[in-house]
């Protein structure tokens, strides 16, 4: 498999200013296209540092990307770090040069000396991106590939998908590209993921297993060379842990519960105590929510509970804003109210203070359908945030698995 | 000032398939506290690679921090190659051993080989992170500290706010500190914010300023060796930027209007269309919130905003729900209905497509307070989740500024 480096150059990301997602986004996508990424650097914009890393990546990698350091006002020091470690003159690119006048001729301004150092690369540079009137090149350099972009995300991922990644697959046609399927799991723990499927797991020593907490779900990632084999395991995996698995690959838990609900032609509603509205915000963050989400409440207050929801004041007097009646009486209440056939209704302590009734982390969650009510009550472990998160989840998934049965 | 480096073990960051938070945080930090990191360096859970990282970095640097591939099972790489790396034996450490033996015994649980194993340190190692029940341990290597953290992102962030930090306070008094302030601006683009205020920084040769962009806000960061400097251009950032800064530091913009609606003493109430929740859930992210947030609906159908909201049906069907009128009415029937000093109603639409009659990204924000209701219209640019974010920031945005007048 060819060996790639990744080099990050910016003061910024050094400073701890800015999260360094180009890194990522790199990674991710050579590692899919079936590249090697061994190591990943970051330098401040220092001459010096760049080009003593450039010279130690050229001794390993067969390939290199670099992001940053290429401003437009090429204050930056990357091209000149890249000539010196290289040993390569600075010269004007022609083609660079010429797209630069044209593009400010027809936009009626003049050409400047700045613009010409713009047009200044290593010696047999290639440009990219000027399509995109963003700085870049690449250069072939002892039979390795070398890519310089620019470090704004947008102008980074426009390059690599549409020259970066095409050229790199015409360059190494044979690639051992992995076939790879994620597949999301909510409701056990990382642990419980890996017992499960550890027998099912060593039966194939040539699937690359990896499980990956993404607070509070768990993504099982499986990788191999041929895609039977795959398919192989992950039906094998499907049937171990079952419903547990949510979805595949980028689908949200939001998203699930959205198809299941278009299929069956039902509509949701919510009352939400302690999730303030974080609920319905993930049910609407998937396009086409208005057909199916009819609406949802956020009663914050007791007053609340009993005006819109119609929760008996003497319940939340007996047994507590916090306690299984009341969140019942939220679920049917606001069903009623919306007239849907399913509602989930939450209730609880997110923090940092419990209650007179329940200690932090207390939450019940009820499903009122046509049918029936169902209440359960949990104890989450973390900070407000968090209890807030995995309240949500938890909500949506006992729709999807209401749905599923 | 100390130069120092980061280390991040593991290949799920080089796979792209976990975002290194790790870094971002430890350099921010390390920043803050005075200390300049020259390079990040993250690798694979590989021996050799670790042990070439580890010593080129030794070259280089005052102090190391490294995370990852200190895994419970310590089937991971990190401690060999450390050992290796500084050519130090391998040996027990008695008071990571006698801690474990300790914990296991209080817990009712069993001594085994590998809860042996996992006290195996370099030798002349110190532990950190026990009292979390985390591996870790620093050493002092050729007038050099070295620390070595867990990769869990929560467990390494304790041990360097309550371990690494203090420590290394204490071994380099005589830091550089520089004083730091953040200005979060909102309601003005980043590029407005430089031209405003160019000239103060000019002023000020010995003040590094940086705009971040941090989606929608602006963050101004101004960084100099000297209190009463930053004090004193603080105070004319201020004056020229007046209300667009809405919070320092941390805050964010649901805390700072928690403040002043606690000042005042007043209660909010929302009404969401197109935000689908997304601004009580904003708001109740803030601990205390129940104090003066009473409740908000997200009335997502005509209907629940006809039936909660008590909009004129005649209103929706004249001038649809994406209108001025129907913002109003929303606005004044949620602030009647929850009896609130203050309420704010968004309607809109957050793509990706628009309505029949406004197009996408449209949007109606009221406030309604008892004097009167003020309705204001937006084109907001972006994808479904940015429409969502911009929209209930400058929903918030407009109680701040309403309660700031």
């Amino acid at each position: 498999m060819p060996c790639g480096e990744i080099i990050i150059v910016g003061d910024e990301i050094l400073a701890g200013e800015v999260l360094d997602t180009n890194s990522f986004e790199l990674a991710r996508e050579l590692a899919d296209a079936g590249f090697n990424i061994t190591q990943i650097t970051a330098v401040g914009d220092n001459k010096a540092a760049i080009q003593e890393v450039l010279a130690t990546a050229l001794k390993r990698a067969d390939l290199i990307v670099l992001t940053g350091g290429l401003g437009p006002t090429w204050d930056d020091k990357t091209v000149k770090a890249v000539a010196d470690a290289l040993g390569l003159p600075l010269e004007i690119n022609e083609q660079t040069y010429a797209h630069l006048k044209e593009h400010l001729e027809r936009q009626g301004l003049q050409f400047l000396p700045g613009h010409e150092k713009m047009a200044l690369l290593p010696k047999g540079s290639q440009p990219i991106g000027i399509a995109f009137h963003a700085c870049g090149f690449k250069l072939l350099y002892q039979n390795k590939i070398l890519y310089f972009l620019p470090g704004v995300p947008k102008q980074m991922r426009q390059i690599l998908q549409e020259q970066v990644l095409p050229d790199l697959k015409g360059r190494f046609p044979h690639r051992s590209i992995l076939f790879k399927k994620t597949l999301r799991v909510f409701g056990i723990s990382e642990s419980e993921v890996q017992a499960k499927i550890e027998t099912v797991l060593s039966r194939f020593p040539e699937v690359k297993a990896s499980s990956l907490p993404h607070f509070p779900e768990v993504h099982l990632v499986l990788r191999t060379e041929k895609e039977a084999v795959l398919q192989q395991i992950v039906k094998e995996v499907k049937a171990i842990l079952g419903n547990n698995i949510f979805g595949e690959d980028t689908e949200t838990m939001a998203e699930v519960v959205g198809k299941l609900l278009l299929q069956k032609g039902y509509k949701l509603a919510t009352a939400e105590s302690l999730t303030g509205g974080l609920i319905s915000h993930l049910i609407t963050e998937v396009a086409g929510s208005s057909a199916y989400f009819e609406r949802g409440v956020v009663t914050y207050s007791n007053e609340a509970k009993i005006e819109i929801l119609g929760v008996p004041a003497e319940i939340i007097a007996t047994y507590g804003a916090v306690s299984e009646p009341t969140a019942r009486y939220m679920a049917e209440g606001i069903r009623r109210l919306a007239q849907s056939d399913i509602a989930v209704a939450v209730t609880g302590y997110a923090g940092p203070t419990g209650g007179p009734e329940a200690p932090v982390g207390t939450v019940f969650i009820a499903l009122a359908t046509q049918r029936r009510t169902k209440v359960s009550s949990y104890h989450f472990e973390g900070n407000r945030e968090e209890v807030k998160i995995i309240t949500a989840m938890t909500a949506l998934d006992k729709i999807r698995r209401y749905l599923l049965s």
